[in-house]
């Protein structure tokens, strides 16, 4: 498909963003099976029920478009889920095994914040102004879901991880 | 190898950045050749000189802990790289790729400030300053980079790439 206009690249980016939240939505029931502190724990399980409306949220805006939720494969968020499970997986003290989901999951957002800033400002400058506010509210929980992992990381979990060293 | 300390973690994901600055070396010469706004290729010109200069801190901070510098396959960048190669290599006009390009390249920005804010977080909480200082200035780098490829999409890329709408 040829990219004739700033919507086609919209729609292709909407579609990779909808194929990266439904990798996510699979990958995180995992991380939180893994996850030794109960903080962490609580902060994916609540994420992952973001993450749920996330999903919801791109299907209202592609219905704004008139198009049907379609998915193009998110090799990005592949990649970083991959190596998040390799690592996560790795033999390990549960203090670290707990940084390295963290860890894990901040690489996740930060790809979903650059993601969803990017359709943003496409909607906003052709003027879907309503589309535009609803993306934006994913990327406030993206952004205070990474600060959350930030907090968590310097207060106890890293700390732990330390110690044991 | 069991990741016993945050040490043991600290360095693995040290190995993982070594080998994604390198991969991303290898990936902007195409994405500059490709680029038309002279705005835009010589902010990514300019980007692959700084990163030839993160290559080096990482060598740098490898070398403060007595540790030879050595790659971890960074899954991460490869799935952000190979789906930017997707995206930039579709038929699409030249704004159009212009902004696609950005795109692409906002991520891996993106992935790298996730990537080096952690690093940074453990040599702080290991008491490892100078590294920390050495790492906190590459995360400088990477979030001006990011500010001004925003700049750059805001100003004149997208704009344009809406009018060929």
């Amino acid at each position: 498909m040829k990219l004739e206009s700033l919507h086609d690249l919209y729609l292709s980016e909407l579609r990779d963003l909808y194929s990266a939240e439904d990798q996510i939505v699979k990958a995180l029931p995992k991380m939180i099976e893994k996850a030794e502190s109960t903080n962490l724990r609580n902060a994916l399980k609540s994420h992952l029920e973001e993450t749920r409306g996330h999903v919801a949220r791109l299907e209202q805006v592609f219905d704004m478009h008139g198009e049907a939720a379609k998915k193009e494969k998110c090799k990005g968020m592949q990649g970083i889920l991959e190596e998040g499970d390799d690592m996560v997986g790795k033999d390990a003290t549960a203090a670290v095994r707990d940084a390295a989901i963290i860890s894990a999951c901040q690489r996740v957002e930060h790809y979903e914040m650059a993601a969803y800033g990017t359709v943003r400002t496409y909607a906003e400058q052709m003027g879907h102004e309503r589309a535009a506010a609803v993306l934006q509210q994913t990327l406030n929980e993206e952004t205070a879901a990474d600060e959350k992992l930030t907090q968590i990381a310097r207060s106890r979990v890293n700390i732990q991880a330390t110690r044991t060293a």
